[in-house]
């Protein structure tokens, strides 16, 4: 999917980066190191695969300054090769036929103001007193409530749902199947059983931020839930309502957060997380996958729970004995005091 | 997102509470008793914002009677403020706007019988032999299969996907993005591979359930699966094949119930748990977040399962002492003995 | 919705299995052991419903040699009713209306080759160079992106968002609010924040895979994530990109695998698990429901993590005494010091 060529020295350019090497040599395509063709260009990033680059087959390299020595292909040299293959990603991004304007099967409501170079596929569902900025896209079979603004070169993809009253920033990206602005879960219990709480709040979504596919983001009981600049969500992630989240926080997949938690900025949030409701999580706090987290955390870190993975016969002993702790706890008590009075009988 | 204004005196009607103030001012919606501005109502159920309460800007608060002699603003007074404030919230609570009838871009399957009072939204997909309810809706970019029915009053937002043969009450909500009757995860292996085993029950979904976003509940093996009346469920929920739930019980988000488990009424399951296959759950049990449940529960009460969060140095620590502690176990029992028998050598 | 009517010699031969009974025995659909009504079938698979054989109601029942002599009603006698039962259900199952051909309403891009027996349902959108097989549905509001190719005899269920550059092979099902080929989460920091790394990889789903409700499967960053043959997928699991699971591997809802995981054959993955990135897991590796994997599996078997559940009361102190279980390490090592040393004072 990777059609457009360039030549190293357009890269090394386009990278502001050095080339040690073959400024005509053509590029076409990125490809890992233990991987690439004779006119592909990688890096190295991760030391675990700096042993394959005696060995690459790849036309180039982009490397730290470190490993120029034993580069055999051509080099281009930055002190942050990562950031540099994010960055040339985008030269080979496929780009997708997005048509400028209102597919004639779209169906959009009244008082909209839609910006004509924004993009409305096939089948989408626009309500009442919506707006769309420039170069935006609404993807197909998206369904899109009543007084929702969404900003300047923001993307969403397919199948996305986005309920009434949101306010969407620009360039944010939405993956397919997101729901933006659904009910919070709010039920007060009477005699017989649940009374719905209606919510009243909105969602507000801040400039450059991503929705996983799937990500359910639910509005606020009678404020705004609230997704701040640069935050990045994975997919299938579930965020309760009154949740605000800080500039720059990256969460991992299936995490849930439960309501009116408040998340500070550039957190890391693993994989499969929980954190219960009316908590408050400072900036720069770091949760390894599946953490479990039922209070407040009021100091930057890396925090974790569960237990190790085992053999499922070891795991059956060691969780019976979990049971056991606190008798366990008993025991070596009364050990030592009976050691410390000299009473071995 | 909040129009419409009451006066105090309305609103204490409505909710059938005494007010303790000036009846013809004018409230113009709810808001938290921190943040409320001088036309708002507010409440306070949480003891933790009574605090507020002295200084609120609030134009009236629904409060429990032993509040009202710190209350220096309106005052409606109610044994359960929490409740009264989820009956207040419907007054504010935003209305879409619902078109009846049928539009013109939804495909309506044959025999289908739909009342007139009925929403179908743009490009919904109705199968063949459907009734819908009175005052029922279905929102945009919903596909609903054959032989399903759907109960008066019933709200399904946009984008839900419902197979075939599923029966829906009345005062149903569904949310975006749920989908209700896919086919149960059903193999049976042969020497090659895994067979499908085709799903031939259906789903029974009763009177005031709420289904939430991203929700999915299986179709049953061979009988159906069956969701209670009044049950909610929150976003994200996995509901596997022949799941029974009982009346009146709420799940919150993210939580994974395998086939053929029986829960009972009343039962309250945090986010995030995990309940294994052909279990039985009787009435009234709780499970705090993130529990693991993998036996049948045959007594109401508090259960819980995991482990405290942690800083990641002390928890590395707790973990590998966690697959140590069988020999722990028995170092402890050798201690004892050891010391029992006078043997200190 | 079990239309169909079989005799018992018919369904004896569909099983190539011997018949004990009467051969004209009418039988119109499938039943549980206990709950058959008299011209239902019915199966023993799971030793604890054998109970339930002598007083069936069942008009036949399909069972293993060994409880034939105990069986009062017609029998079909297998080594394996488990997997007789899965394909007699194949008998019965309820064939939804799908129509050949293309519904006026789908939307289809350019240069597609859609053979003439598939079935494009109403709403659908498909992009530029798509091509779908012989016989393969593309249920309604799906959105299938560019560059995209549908084997044969392929189901995808409504609602079902691919993107671009996905390569689905023969006889998958996929079903509603799944996503494939969404970006991976890729990101790399700079000062200021998070920069997004194009995913320039496509995702292949080999022949007979099967996809549950609300799974989301990414794409690859460099090269292509990987579904091989023959694996079943539950609901709402999420594959991270790169990832590469084996043939016939099977994994319960609610699992999240992170990017570039690579998993065996055979594999047979609980429901809620989580498993981290960039390990490698063997052939015939079978994880326990909400198993926490950090690190790669070298050997086949049976692996666990958690901890089992309690009361509420008892766990909070298992909880306490796991956060001190370090502690109580260095205790018992002094304990047994001073106890060799017969050192008691």
């Amino acid at each position: 999917m990777q059609k457009k060529s360039y030549t190293l020295i357009e890269i090394a350019e386009f990278l502001s980066a050095p080339l040690h090497g073959e400024k005509k040599c053509l590029i076409e395509g990125l490809a890992t190191i233990q991987n690439a063709g004779p006119k592909k260009i990688s890096f190295i990033d991760n030391p675990r695969y700096r042993k394959y680059l005696a060995a690459t087959k790849a036309a180039a390299v982009i490397i730290s300054p470190a490993l120029l020595e034993e580069c055999t292909t051509n080099a281009i040299v930055t002190e942050n090769p990562y950031l540099a293959y994010a960055k040339l990603a985008q030269l080979f991004s496929y780009k997708q036929n997005t048509k400028r304007g209102i597919h004639p099967s779209a169906i959009i409501g009244k008082h909209c103001d839609i910006a004509a170079s924004a993009s409305i596929a096939p089948h989408a569902v626009i309500g009442d007193y919506v707006t769309v900025g420039e170069n935006a896209v609404i993807g197909a079979g998206c369904v899109v409530g009543e007084h929702v603004s969404i900003g300047k070169n923001t993307f969403i993809y397919s199948n996305v749902s986005i309920y009434h009253h949101v306010k969407i920033g620009e360039r944010v990206i939405i993956h397919s199947q997101a729901v933006i602005g659904s009910d919070g879960f709010g039920i007060a219990k009477d005699q017989e059983g649940w009374n719905k709480i209606p919510q009243l709040g909105g969602v507000i979504i801040e400039d450059d931020v991503e929705i996983g596919a799937g990500t359910t983001i639910d509005r606020g009981a009678i404020e705004d839930t609230w997704i701040k600049q640069g935050v990045k969500l994975d997919n299938q992630i579930q965020i309760g309502h009154n949740v605000i989240i800080g500039k720059h926080t990256v969460i991992a997949g299936c995490t849930g957060i439960a309501g009116s938690t408040t998340i500070g900025e550039y957190c890391m949030i693993g994989g499969g997380t929980g954190i219960g409701g009316h908590l408050n999580i400072v900036d720069h706090v770091s949760l390894t996958g599946m953490a479990m987290v039922t209070r407040s955390l009021d100091k930057p870190g890396v925090y974790s729970s569960g237990t190790g993975l085992q053999t499922n016969e070891a795991w059956r002993k060691s969780a019976v004995r979990f049971r056991q702790l606190d008798t366990f706890a008993e025991r070596l008590n009364k050990l030592e005091k009976r050691l410390n009075q000299g009473d071995n009988s």
